[in-house]
């Protein structure tokens, strides 16, 4: 099943449209928890575990696994076999470099690591885009206005919207999408006119403080599947305590319903 | 000491502006060498053993590794510690996201994988690229101008130039460098105007066909260490038979002689 199916079936299974980020960083994991790579483990399995009900994917960060060294890389690999087959996952990897390496970058997170999806960075263009977007069966989340505050450097005024005007073009899979951030809502509708209809993965909500109610109205494109919330340390770092998991839950159904509410007023 | 000081050491007692880009791939390692962990290892171990000599810096790709996973990073790892101490290692990762992820980035690369230097892509802004900046004993090279074909989707006509300004801008250690393709030496002289002095990692020489002169010419910018020659596949792959590691050594040689006879002829 392609990603976008199986994301599909999820969202209508689930009426969900939350992806949670696994961001493991030692000093904020509960302290009771082991420090080690079985700790790390059952932290991150013990998150998906109470937050799975509330969530269409999920996404690990590959810099926080990276960090660990050859270590961390076998929790991340281990962790995604452990994700529960019927939800997709999206490697948060940004990679890109020029054809043949990306050829490798591919490899490593659709086969090696097993990602259903991966987000990648354009600044290379169309041949460091093309080894991930070849795959038809795996999504492929390009950066387009990112969260951050140097999207001002490069991005804007003008250049995410030249980056969403190609990936329109090159995606000829149907299998693309847009990493587009909440903390600008008023340049999504910009982006929206351009790109068509194509799924955005949108962070920025909860901890960089971006507006959902903005968010979820302009990215709306009138397909099934118009945008996933992506949020990471408001449900990972719910609780330092042994009740961690728990509040990451209760913190996953309370955004998930937050996400439904807002748009059910649009 | 930090990495362009160690690079001028060993630029100025080799008289070498050679990179060499370790890039393994098991269809083109030589059959009689073991398919395994270290097989791998050993390949990469009697490259560089074979071209140190005539080698500024190592500069081993993370996608070729990371595809093998978690004991693709061991190899990594292991063979990072075995290049000689006095020879500069840059981790060709292409990194770069939001800032706390790019801090991850930065660890795994210069602390979890030892790298003297890392090179980096500037979509994200000046957040994804100070935490690998702030560490003023590594270097920073920047993705400015590819080597691709992709390079005309949105690096030309002008991002280039602007990431170049950026770049000196943030360079408040002097730590950062740009990389420059060889395969457009028109453009680095334009380039090179705005950057001011810092050093270039030059791809897209060998298999990509850039023109040495050229772009030594207008690289050039009077100091000690104006650009680093980076070559892979021609010298990795120069021979697939026994004496692969010779024939390698020979051609990082060659290419040696060949970047001082174009410099001395300028």
């Amino acid at each position: 099943m392609t990603f976008f199916k199986k994301l599909e079936k999820r969202v209508r299974a689930r009426q969900t449209y939350l992806c949670v980020g696994l961001d493991p960083v030692w000093g904020k994991i509960p302290e009771h928890l082991p420090h080690s790579q079985e700790g790390l483990l059952e932290f991150l399995l013990q998150i998906v575990n109470e937050t799975k009900d509330h969530v269409a994917v999920f996404k690990p960060n590959f810099a926080y696994f990276e960090a660990l060294g050859p270590s961390g890389m076998e929790v991340l690999q281990e962790l995604i076999q452990k994700i529960p087959p019927e939800i997709p996952v999206i490697g948060d990897a940004k990679r890109g470099d020029v054809g043949h390496s990306s050829r490798m970058y591919a490899k490593a997170v659709f086969e090696t690591f097993g990602c259903d999806a991966v987000t990648v960075t354009p600044y290379l263009g169309h041949d460091a885009l093309e080894p991930f977007l070849d795959n038809p069966d795996r999504g492929v989340f390009v950066l387009c206005l990112t969260s951050n505050s140097g999207a001002n450097d490069f991005q804007l005024p003008d250049l995410h919207l030249k980056v969403a005007k190609k990936v329109r073009e090159w995606n000829i899979y149907g299998n693309a999408g847009l990493v587009v951030g909440a903390t600008r809502p008023e340049n999504i509708a910009a982006i929206r006119e351009i790109s068509g209809r194509m799924p955005y993965l949108i962070p920025g909500i909860g901890t960089q403080g971006g507006d959902l109610r903005n968010t979820l109205f302009y990215a709306d494109d009138g397909s099934k599947i118009p945008y996933l919330i992506s949020t990471s340390r408001s449900i990972l770092y719910a609780s330092s305590k042994e009740d961690f998991a728990q509040q990451a839950g209760t913190t996953a159904r309370k955004l998930q319903d937050q996400i439904n509410l807002c748009r059910s007023s649009l």
